[in-house]
């Protein structure tokens, strides 16, 4: 017998030490690895939540959110339309980093052979390697050919449609005619060829609109339930309110706000049911839930688009209204309630999520992530003093503390011809949140320094080649 | 010896049941008759608070005010400037209706003889009748000759600026054009000889107004403390936001909205001392607190002037932004804390004080005021189903249920000149928050209904004698 008591004795200590080490690492994992849930609308508009200050829309759920949490009224993201905007979310990087930003599309469309470049780190490839299961439910619109798609990016799953709800329309009336016709025009599903896609599989074609906040919703709390026992990243990127507008039809028709108020209250719904989820399972305390939206509402669908409150403009434009969106921070216990001015943008999640998950932050590229656990989670100013808002390859605005100068404007107030303006525009965006009065003449000494913080940051800029435009070859 | 026993024992008894009689309805009066305060900002716009959407603008007190109570999205002034605004808070009536609104003058001046009549019946004179203490500080406006008085108008005790805070001017910079050399100007109390009275007599002259929100606050906790002990009515009406700002020192270059923001921010604080002096003497359960404003933001004053939020325009005109209101109930145990929609008036504040306090409404005239009782307590749906939009004594607006009819405008933003529309305008203003979708022409049908609600309130209105335009005879 090759076993005496001494080698048994000698395996089953071994054993225990490591059932020990095992399980203390199980619980610290599940002490210093919290769950990570980021819900990404889809043109929501500043102004569209009630703790927002949205007079007519009714969400209770995302109202309690905030009251438990952290409203920040002064998040930004990095690009005023979808693909730019969800590609620096992903990556912590300035679109013009990684090629999704150009100067000829303003984002991926379904003839579009380009994607997300494989070699950038997103946050599902951060945080898989910090040991967590990552999913993803929703709206991708980082590329839609196999290699770009979400399981190729370190999602693990993927439950969603690849690219924006209005594109591939094969048919069917005018949207914006038809809003003007009647306000509460209801579109038909049939005209919109998207697809609904399981990991890389088209599923569904074209996807159901219809249900689709109540799958994605269905498909989170699956996710969730599944994954409690680990940590967890889930990126739950709601296709609404974007156009072509759809609500279950419990919802339809009960807003005060037209079926524009229908789709965000169904949304307000999704939120609640996932935030009670994660208190159901006792992991409430254990999981940080970011809310926000991808860019400023829509305003060229008069009500069938959103409302950026008091802020200018909206999606399409470098204005506040189309880059400042409505952000909540949630993890009971751990973070502080209140509103924070803090200046705070989806850029930051990376370097964030990094610090909060213990991962490490992608290296050999520039970041321009902060970590902001340190206004989460304490009293410190937020590490972002300045914000460079880029659309369709070119720095249009910069703001460092409450100035703001813009350099470029748009035409009109969403996808107008991009003007070069004879002098540049400066505003105090915090005494003058509307951006009415350009003091550029009275401040000179305050463009000055914008003028060299926008010279500085292109100067760090090694613009990457266009992904946007490449075509898929007929 | 006229006492026998029986005398004596009969005494005894009268006495103990006269004292049974009083202590339980000094008791009585206690649970039925509850506190009521009315705090009453100038010129705050709907957007200034952060509980309704300011996105830099800190008010922690209000904002728990609204969380612990009831914030109301669609609550309406009576008219889009001071003096018609309060006269219809006072007397639940359109002013139209008691001469407090003019075709020559847009409010009250220093050289004006009139004032609202002493035949109407305001909620302090209603609620004094009904056995309560009652008490006004701050900015009155309804008539500064000695008959016009708020001491002549049931308020037992007075403290305040008969005016508003920019009249009697007596040199100086204009105010606007130092605005727009440098928005922190601050400007001297020297060039604004409005004076501070107690009850009939000018104490000081000018007014400090540096230390004006912390002197009436104050003014307001002494009323409360002095009144512990039985029913009190205090309405507490702010000078500020309404220009020239002044802040105390304290408040002054503290919040990132410049002087505005300080300003608002010291009326925060103040609202928070109310508050908390309530708590204090054990008063909260048993007090209804209305906080609200007299109309939208004086936007002529560029970043002087507060913000609308998204709703279009401000004081003066009688778009939403002049006549929507931040408006919030607030009584523990009694109301249920949440967000109404329902439409609601400062002219609704005389029916639902008279149900409150067990009052008796004002008889033999028409009155323009329903009792709100009904929403704050319970779940009913607010009996004001329309709101006639007023200013300089006509009537430029209507609305019923979302649908607003636009018959007059003013030209410009702020006071322009007065003109007739062409074709009245109609804005779902429910749908279409901010007033930009003219649906007059697919709606031809609300149109006329509106157009006949109008008629039928104009056949109601017994228009009074201008009180606003008679000179002081010189």
């Amino acid at each position: 017998m090759g076993w005496n008591f001494r080698m048994w004795s000698a395996a089953w200590l071994q054993m225990v030490c490591l059932s020990i080490a095992v399980c203390s690492g199980w619980v610290q994992g599940q002490d210093t690895k919290p769950n990570i849930i980021v819900i990404f609308c889809d043109d929501l508009g500043w102004g569209d939540l009630g703790c927002f200050g949205n007079p007519v829309i009714r969400t209770p759920n995302l109202d309690r959110m905030a009251s438990e949490g952290q409203k920040w009224t002064q998040f930004y993201v990095a690009a005023p339309v979808c693909t730019p905007s969800r590609a620096a979310l992903m990556t912590g990087r300035y679109p013009i980093r990684n090629g999704m930003t150009s100067a000829k599309r303003a984002v991926l469309f379904p003839d579009s052979a380009g994607g997300l470049p494989s070699d950038e780190i997103t946050l599902a490839e951060m945080l898989k390697d910090a040991g967590y299961a990552t999913g993803m439910v929703g709206k991708w619109h980082l590329g839609h050919l196999p290699q770009y798609l979400p399981t190729a990016q370190g999602f693990d799953s993927y439950f969603g449609i690849p690219y924006s709800n209005d594109m591939d329309k094969t048919g069917g009336p005018g949207y914006l005619a038809e809003v003007r016709k009647d306000p509460s025009y209801y579109p038909q599903i049939e005209h919109y060829q998207v697809p609904l896609m399981r990991n890389t599989q088209i599923i569904e074609r074209p996807a159901d609109q219809n249900t689709l906040t109540r799958r994605y919703t269905e498909e989170a709390v699956g996710f969730i339930e599944q994954n409690a026992g680990r940590p967890f990243f889930l990126y739950l990127a709601h296709s609404m309110p974007h156009i072509p507008l759809f609500a279950s039809k419990q919802f339809r028709g009960k807003s005060l706000r037209g079926l524009y108020g229908d789709v965000v209250e169904e949304l307000d719904t999704s939120v609640g049911v996932v935030l009670d989820t994660l208190r159901e399972l006792k992991l409430d305390r254990k999981t940080l839930v970011v809310f926000s939206s991808d860019n400023g509402p829509w305003l060229s669908f008069e009500t069938h688009g959103g409302s950026a409150g008091p802020l200018r403009a909206g999606k399409g434009t470098t204005f506040e209204g189309g880059m400042r969106v409505p952000t909540l921070f949630w993890w009971p216990g751990k973070i502080q309630p209140g509103t924070k001015k803090d200046l705070g943008s989806t850029l930051d999640l990376m370097a964030t999520f990094t610090a909060i998950a213990g991962g490490e932050l992608p290296e050999n590229r520039k970041l321009d992530s902060y970590d902001l656990s340190g206004v989460l989670f304490g009293d410190q100013e937020s590490p972002r003093q300045e914000m460079f808002y880029w659309t369709n390859a070119q720095l249009h605005a910069v703001r460092r503390g409450p100035w703001k100068l813009h350099l470029r404007l748009r035409e009109a107030v969403n996808y107008g011809k991009e003007v070069e303006l004879a002098k540049p525009e400066l505003y105090h965006v915090e005494q003058d949140i509307s951006e009415k009065y350009n003091l550029a003449d009275k401040r000179p000494q305050s463009v000055e320094n914008l003028l060299k913080l926008a010279d500085e940051h292109l100067l760090d800029i090694d613009p990457h080649d266009d992904m946007l435009a490449i075509p898929i070859p007929k």
